[in-house]
C-alpha cells in the first residue's frame, strides 16, 4: 500500500482534529502544515513542516495530498493551487460557499487527475448509520417521515462562525452535515423543499433552521437545527407503516416501537382520558406497545480516512463523490431561497 | 339569567359527551334529543324527549338552542335547519366541509338572527391555555418558532372517520383543534404555508399530517400529528430569544429553560464529545441551563358552555367567532392544496 504523504494547510481547530486523526494511522505520514497565522503553528506536532502558506508548503514539502481546512471562504483557491500542483485533494466542509465555485475547483481536480472528496465524516457517525440500516433493511416497513433534529444547549457561535463573510452561520457548519446525510439515506430524487431560517440570539447568521424535503419515492425528510433550543439533543425518528424508530444521542441510544395488533376499527365508546374525550390518544393500553432494540453498527469517524486510504490506492471508489457535495450546495441555495421567498422550491431531479 | 333549553340532534360519541356535560349546569335544560338511529336514543337520560330527526325536534320540543352532533356532511342542512327555526346553534367541528358550505351557514344564522358558534372546546385544553399564558406574557422573549405535536399508538380511525365521504381522517378530526388553538394564539397573518399529508396505514384517509405556516411577525408554527407514531406525546415547543418552553402531555407537564449566560464568541479549543469534535452541541456544562416552572392555569371543556351561556344571555360576545372558524377551514384547504402540489401556499390576509 502506497502511503499518503500529507500537507494540511489551515492550522486552527479543524486542521488539529485531522492531525490528531492522521497520528493514528501508520499509513498516512503528516509532513507538514501550513497557516498565515504564526501563532496557530506553534503547537504542530513534532518533527512536522511548517510553512507560512500553502504555496510555500506545495513548493517545498516532500506530499501527494493536501487537506484543506482553512476557513470557509479560501477553500476554492486551496483547492485549486493544490490541484495544479498535482495533489490529490480532501477539504473541509463546507467545499464551496457556491455552487459556481465547486464546479471551478471540481473541474481542476478533474484536469489535473486527482482526487476530490470533502471531509463529510459525519457519514460515519453512529446514529446516523444506525437509521441508515433501519432504512436500507426497511425494519419499520415502508417510510413515510425521517426526521433528524440537533439541538443546542447555548446559542453562541465560535470564531469566525459569526461572520456572514466567512461562511459562518449552522446551515454551512452543520446544515452541510444533515443535510448530506439525509440525501445519503433517501436514495430517491427531491421535489420539492420548504424552509425557514432564522438569525435567533446572533445577530448576523443563522442559529436555527427547518428544511422539509419531499423525494420522489413518497418520503418527507425534516431537519431541524437550533443552537439556542437550550434542550440539547440529538434525534432522529423514522416513521413506516410497520413501526418506528427512534434516536437520541450520538451514541445512538433509542429503540424500534412496533404494535403487537392493529387496533380494530368498532364503533367505540367513550374514553375520558387527560386528553379529554379521545378514542385516538392518550395512554395505550399496555402491551399494545413492543420494543426492539436497534440494529448494532460499528462505525468511527476514522473509517472516513480508512476509506480515503484505499481510494487512494485505487481499491475502493471515493465515496464522498463530487456531485454528492455539489447536491447538498443546491439543496443549501434553495433552502435560503425558500427561507426568503416564503415559497417551496421545486427540484427537477 | 335565561336559561337554555337545548336540543342535540345525532346522540353519537359527541352527542353522548354533550349530554353528559349538559347535566353538570343548572342554567341548560336539555329538553330532546333527535338521532336518525333509533338504537342511539336508546339511553337518553330520563325525562329527556327523543325524536327521530332534527324535523320532528324543531316541531314538537320547547328548545332556543341547538347543538349539533351529526356527522360531518350534514353540520350545514341541520344549522340551516336550526336557524330558520331561530334555534341558537351550536356545531359540532368540523363545521363545515368546505368554506362555501360554511358560508351558507353563517348567512343563514346572520339572516335569523340566532347565535352560531362551533364546538372548538380545545381552546380550553390546559396544555394550550399554558402555552398561551407563555406566548402572550412573552416569557421566552421574542419567538421564533411554536411547534405543536400530537402523537398517537397504534393508528385505525374509529366509525365513521375511515370514510373521506363522511369527513373521515385527521386533518378533519384534530387538524381543525390543532390549528385553531396556533391561530388563536399567535395573532398575525399567515404569509406562507407549506404541508404533508399522507395515509400510513388507513387506505382512505390521513392519519399524518405536517403543517408549517410562517407569520407576518415573523414566527413560524409547525403542526404535526400522527396516529400511527408508536410513541404517545402530546407536545408543545415555543422557541424564543430568552428561552424555550416545553410541555410533554394533555395535564400540561413542562418546563421553561433559560441559560445562566450566553456562553462568549471566544475562539474555542477542541472539546471531544459523543458527537465528535463539536463545541456548539453535547452536553451543556453543569448550571448552564436554569428551569422554570410553566405559569398555572385552571381551564376545562366545561368552561366553553360557561361562556356561551353568557354570550346567551347578552353578557359576552361569543368567544369563537365565524370568521375565526372560517379561516381554519381556509387553512385547511390550503393544507390540502400544499400536500398534494408540493408548493406553498401564499395567503394575502
Amino acid at each position: 500500500m502506497e502511503k499518503i504523504k500529507l500537507g494540511i494547510v489551515g492550522f486552527g481547530f479543524m486542521g488539529h482534529c485531522d492531525a490528531d486523526m492522521m497520528a493514528t494511522f501508520d499509513d498516512i505520514d503528516l509532513v507538514a502544515v501550513a497557516d498565515i497565522n504564526p501563532d496557530q503553528l506553534k503547537d504542530a506536532p513534532e518533527g512536522v513542516e511548517t510553512y507560512s502558506n500553502l504555496d510555500e508548503m506545495l513548493a517545498h514539502a516532500n506530499i501527494n495530498t493536501v487537506m484543506v481546512s482553512t476557513p470557509n471562504p479560501s477553500h476554492p483557491e486551496m483547492v485549486m493551487k493544490a490541484a495544479a500542483a498535482k495533489k490529490h485533494v480532501i477539504c473541509e466542509k463546507p467545499a464551496a460557499m457556491s455552487v459556481a465555485l465547486f464546479d471551478q475547483m471540481v473541474e481542476a481536480c478533474h484536469k489535473n487527475g486527482v482526487l476530490f472528496t470533502v471531509h463529510q465524516q459525519r457519514r460515519w457517525d453512529k446514529d446516523y448509520r444506525i437509521m441508515k440500516e433501519v432504512y436500507d433493511k426497511k425494519l419499520v416497513g415502508d417510510m413515510y417521515v425521517i426526521k433528524s433534529e440537533l439541538y443546542g444547549f447555548n446559542g453562541n457561535m465560535h470564531d469566525w462562525h459569526i461572520y456572514p463573510e466567512m461562511g459562518g452561520g449552522m446551515l454551512y457548519d452543520w446544515g452541510v452535515h444533515l443535510i448530506d446525510q439525509m440525501l445519503d439515506m433517501v436514495h430517491s430524487d427531491i421535489v420539492s423543499l420548504y424552509a425557514d431560517v432564522q438569525n435567533v440570539i446572533n445577530e448576523k447568521v443563522d442559529d436555527y433552521f427547518n428544511i422539509i424535503m419531499k423525494f420522489r419515492n413518497g418520503i418527507t425528510a425534516e431537519i431541524e437545527l437550533g443552537t439556542y433550543y437550550l434542550t440539547p439533543k440529538r434525534a432522529w425518528f423514522i416513521g413506516g407503516n410497520k413501526g418506528s424508530a427512534l434516536i437520541d444521542g450520538f451514541n445512538g441510544e433509542g429503540k424500534i416501537v412496533r404494535t403487537a395488533h392493529l387496533l380494530e376499527n368498532v364503533p367505540g365508546k367513550i374514553t375520558m382520558t387527560a386528553a379529554g374525550p379521545t378514542r385516538s390518544f392518550g395512554p395505550a393500553a399496555p402491551g399494545l406497545l413492543l420494543e426492539e432494540p436497534l440494529p448494532e453498527v460499528h462505525v468511527d469517524h476514522r473509517n472516513y480516512f480508512e476509506h480515503f486510504l484505499k481510494a487512494f490506492n485505487k481499491e475502493e471508489e471515493i465515496v464522498v463523490k463530487p456531485e454528492q457535495v455539489r447536491r447538498v450546495l443546491c439543496v443549501m441555495d434553495a433552502v435560503r431561497e425558500s427561507a426568503k421567498t416564503g415559497k417551496a422550491i421545486a427540484f427537477e431531479e
